[in-house]
């Protein structure tokens, strides 16, 4: 693997950032992954399959659709980020939130033979649910030019559909604050980790009563488009705008056709339901130098909120003051 | 549970410390508790099984053989410490350390019948090692008089003999720094906390070759004994001294005649070890901040060191300068 070796300890660096986070507890059991951002002085050679960039740059880019990869998204979110004179909750109120919510919510995962697994189906291309919902795990063959390895089968997992993924935004005393979501998911190692706002398949929950719903999703999926960059007016009151959009895949080397739509979400909803927390920008940077604090759709999201002030100058987009 | 609703959000408190923390990773397969600090300035009279201490007290009570117990001790440990003005290695490079250390000991833990493993024998009142190491499960029957419950029977968990638990201390810079373990047990959540110097039975090490037997239980169990209140002089070079020294018990709701000798001893070591790291009493005080990054026996460690500190002013008691 190319620039191992700056990662390793084999070459002096100084580490800027270093963790083991998770990824996608619903779709994975106990998975993690050591995130890194070294600083290095070497005059390092760009391997054609490398660019350096600006981090301004990688913030614009951040504003395309499926540019930035998950594994560069969630690397980027763990770089230190500044502090905030004030915070609606402060650390150690987070922090007993936090855990409170992994105290509440037990969960006991064991593996077990797929074949006791009510409600999916296997088939002879796939693993399927018998209602179409959530996600399929097919069976694929890889033919690939640029790798030592040209041709190969693997095991993938198809979502369904496209994901919704948003954070609610909005600020308290001059300050952006974002309504995080203490979640559980299957395969966390500790039951709970921050996740956005919003995190659905929309269509598992297509004709479901609205209590049924996820909190939020039809105000993000409803919310007006964003503002034009010369008139910063707000959101008129009760409605929410978008402030930022773009599709992101999620990581291709187990994923197929894994897209997600990344939204932050200008809102005037104060109140935060069972569940959610109103937390700064500077709390989730500081939450993520540790391990296991913020969920992979988060750690894209804040990466997103990251690129957004990288734009927007010293506060988020065209947010209210 | 008497208090209970100070600490479920059911009474007005500021949450000073707030975390779930392992217990004896050895011992339990993924046990967690809450460790929580609040403040009141609510009149709370005392129940007769209940009395209102200062820190100070509880710091000569920490002096003390089995007087507070570990529940107490793990709580005290979390909270806040203050700041120092150095440490050998700053905090994102211990972060770091410690994420290597957990990325490199991947530990899979599945339960298994008991019948399957081998080495232990099941007796008509205990499950045993078959060379009587480690550690016997028991069946006891309980008498109390002041629960509501009287008699109870349960299994409880005897380990072999007193275990030894001790931090090799010395100074960095004139900053007193402890030598943490980043030790693997097969219990916890996460494969990897960091541990005291030294945590072993040492009869599990009888007739060990000198490679086999746990780093650095030799020399704390031939450290000096303490040195007088008077004569502060420092341990001759070389050489190795108890600076703290008191036996307390594990935790009575689970285990049976569970003691350790808790020790802290002055070194003139400087060399850490693969697995081991230098670190200031300020940065375990900040990492138990969060869940998971101290074992159960380097928090009641870590209470010791504060209680030094109380007892001997600004720095701990005897350290060379």
């Amino acid at each position: 693997v190319r620039y191992l070796e700056y990662f390793t300890g084999r070459r002096p660096v100084r580490v800027l950032a270093d963790g083991l986070q998770s990824e996608h507890g619903a779709w994975f059991y106990h998975k993690r992954n050591r995130n890194v951002v070294v600083e290095t002085t070497d005059d390092i050679p760009e391997h054609e399959d490398f660019r350096w960039m600006t981090l301004g740059q990688i913030a614009e880019l951040l504003h395309l659709d499926n540019v930035v990869n998950m594994d560069a998204r969630s690397v980027l979110a763990c770089l230190p980020g500044g502090g905030e004179p004030y915070a609606l909750h402060d650390d150690v109120e987070l922090r007993s939130w936090i855990s409170s919510e992994q105290a509440r919510n037990v969960v006991h995962a064991d593996r077990v033979p797929c074949s006791t697994v009510p409600g999916w189906t296997r088939g002879p291309w796939s693993i399927d649910h018998e209602e179409r919902r959530h996600f399929s795990v097919i069976a694929v063959s890889v033919r690939a030019g640029n790798r030592e390895v040209t041709r190969w089968t693997q095991p993938l997992f198809e979502p369904r559909e496209r994901g919704v993924i948003a954070f609610l935004i909005r600020s308290f005393d001059g300050v952006p604050h974002v309504l995080a979501q203490a979640r559980v998911e299957g395969g966390f190692l500790g039951a709970v980790e921050l996740a956005p706002t919003v995190q659905a398949l929309p269509g598992n929950y297509a004709g479901a009563a609205a209590g049924e719903r996820p909190p939020f999703l039809d105000l993000v999926m409803s919310a007006d488009p964003p503002p034009s960059p010369v008139a910063r007016n707000p959101a008129p009151s009760g409605k929410a705008r978008v402030l930022y959009s773009a599709v992101h895949a999620e990581e291709g080397g187990r994923f197929f056709n894994a897209e997600s739509h990344y939204l932050v979400v200008e809102t005037d909803v104060v109140e935060a339901p069972p569940g959610f927390r109103w937390v700064t920008v500077a709390q989730l940077s500081a939450l993520v130098q540790h391990s296991h604090y913020l969920n992979v759709q988060a750690r894209s999201l804040l990466a997103c909120l990251n690129a957004m002030a990288a734009r927007g100058g010293d506060g988020v987009l065209g947010l209210r003051p």
